[in-house]
């Protein structure tokens, strides 16, 4: 087992009808003027924009709003929620969605505290010391992005999709009501389920070995996550399997099911790529990866492979024939994503083999011409994951 | 599933050397003047007094100390913390040790910032608002109280042993060195691995339904330890099986195994008269309480200590005969408790029948006339569980 900091401050409060809490802890945690931060405008057709504001008025709580977030959030909001911050006097960010009004929100409470341009922590030309205090109210269980110290964002000029990890950004609270997410579109809520469950894979396709109660965590949590994900494809208004689904999601990327090993994340860096230059949604890119990005190194570790088919997807152990074993689990994995209606190639998400030197090009500006740990990819190892990914 | 907060701020820094960053994380959290505070003599005769004051030392960091913590903390070692800490400045507390030395600690760090006698907060008749900040070197996993809002304390008038659970006690850091843990007697490494089994029990023993993520997650951390206490017993350095230990000792306390279902702590409470009287080591009293809890209660829900046996224990499942599994598994646990050394009856640990009306009656005082969430228990119902732990 390795060293780590394992660090995860944020008070989550889950349950039913807890988006009511949100002035209160607003309240508890100082906030005077807070900006909602928010993407399409269905949290106001829902109602749930309301509510929220409600509680900030019943503690006379002042703010400022700006929607407008997309998927794949762009750098051009986060400078315009930056400028609004400083124009009014913001001391509190609250986003209210997904991943990306997340992301985009912990981008401004970067920048409102920097004196430079905010991407130059993207950029790696800065570390961040310091950041507004940011509170979530999540309606789509995916990114994690609500108990993490992650933030991905892209900068317009150039699609240059990239990610940042800091400790300054993750939440002093997140609100976390199953029940915001009956409502969510199929798709989404397939793609959410593979989202968390690739944060859970980047953890454990690991070299780092003897980190046993890691990897029972990890196995509980995806049975979880897939047997939950069955259960809503069919009755979208479970409770309990939602409720599942959500916060499942937010264990998958606060650390806690990664603790003292090694992490990859190249499926990550490969579907960043995809979801760049054709914006699709991040957990049908990683559908897409990970199958392909498994066949390709399951020979890295076929033991490893061997255990997550036998303990996650139930395929029947044979401990003489372990290949035979690991690449059932990746197809049961496969299967699995085809069940819940998420795309399992190139074709089906829009992206062409003939862009696959463009993509590396890409690769390679984000990542370095090697990049990974479970195994360290070379731009040609890239090159044939993306040619399995199509098929 | 029902509502909850999920809420453990603190910084886990884990793994080998780690205690040479108590300087750094000290002066990260802006500490002036801090308290060391322990228990015997033996991380002076080890060295570990010494590493830690040069970190100190190095960060310019001024530091009192005030050793003397006992198994069973005292109130009279409290007061005399709270004084010294007012007398000296002292803005930052530091409990190098196990559970005892971060209880006290923590009732030190409530005294300080209150007017009134600290007591108050353990009796009820007070609830905590604020606290001095907190941070641990822990050198026996057990308690789990480096990661939790718990403290318990005794007071030696009437030995009256009280918990109390606030936030305002988590530690905002806590260093884990397993490699300190590998001069631990066998008894004492034992009662740890008991109560942080036992920590788990206490939450997986609910009446609420539907929480499948929050079992798999405490069946994987139960497990775990189970094999690392099996390992460690043959080979103390091993460091991959003490790591486990300190790991799912924390986690087993921290929150993060009961998320969104009723908990218990019936046999704590029971537990806490045995070795209040008898001055016994918490966990070898839950040794003696837990199998007797079981078999008592095992009608209230037969199919959960069934899943309990099959998933933990390694029973072999008969759907048909669910009350001959779970049995099972409870003479698993006795016969694991067995194994490893520990008590598992009155007689082991100096306790008497005869006793039982005394023990019923601070029961009485400490908990009420009823109490419990598995099954509410009546004094009877208390009375019947010692009678069952006689043997």
């Amino acid at each position: 087992m390795l060293n780590f900091s394992f660090y995860s401050p944020t008070e989550f409060v889950f349950g039913k009808d807890t988006e009511l809490q949100v002035g209160t802890l607003l309240k508890y945690y100082k906030a005077k003027k807070v900006l909602i931060h928010y993407g399409s405008g269905s949290i106001k057709r829902s109602g749930l924009f309301d509510r929220v504001v409600q509680t900030l008025e019943e503690e006379k709580i002042e703010f400022v709003e700006l929607g407008g977030v997309v998927p794949n959030p762009r750098d051009t909001l986060v400078y315009e929620g930056i400028e609004l911050c400083k124009a009014e006097g913001v001391d509190f960010i609250l986003a209210v969605g997904g991943g990306s009004a997340i992301d985009s929100a912990k981008a401004i409470a970067l920048g409102v505290k920097y004196k430079g341009d905010f991407w130059d922590f993207y950029d790696n030309k800065a570390v961040p010391k310091t950041a507004l205090n940011l509170g979530v109210v999540l309606t789509i269980p995916a990114a994690g992005s609500e108990g993490s110290g992650s933030t991905v964002i892209t900068k317009t000029d150039g699609m240059l999709k990239r990610g940042l990890f800091t400790r300054h950004v993750r939440p002093v609270f997140a609100i976390v009501n199953p029940e915001l997410t009956y409502t969510l579109p199929r798709y989404q809520t397939a793609a959410g389920v593979v989202d968390m469950m690739s944060h859970i894979f980047e953890r454990y396709l690991t070299r780092t070995q003897d980190v046993i109660l890691t990897d029972r965590l990890a196995e509980a949590a995806l049975v979880s996550i897939i047997e939950a994900a069955k259960v809503v494809m069919k009755e979208p208004t479970n409770y309990e399997a939602r409720a599942t689904i959500c916060w499942a999601g937010t264990i998958a990327h606060n650390g806690s099911l990664g603790v003292g090993r090694q992490d990859d994340w190249s499926t990550h860096g490969l579907e960043h790529e995809l979801s760049a230059l054709y914006d699709v949604t991040h957990g049908a890119g990683l559908a897409v990866m990970f199958p392909a990005f498994m066949r390709y190194t399951v020979d890295v570790d076929v033991q490893r492979y061997r255990r997550l088919a036998v303990k996650v997807f139930g395929i029947k152990d044979k401990p003489k024939k372990p290949m035979k074993v690991a690449l059932a689990g990746i197809d049961a994995l496969e299967a699995f994503f085809k069940e819940i209606g998420m795309p399992t190639s190139f074709e089906e998400v829009g992206a062409k083999k003939e862009d696959i030197d463009i993509l590396l090009k890409k690769l390679e500006i984000n990542r370095g011409s090697t990049f990974g740990a479970f195994k360290e990819l070379t731009l040609e190892d890239a090159r044939k994951i993306y040619e399995l990914a199509c098929k």
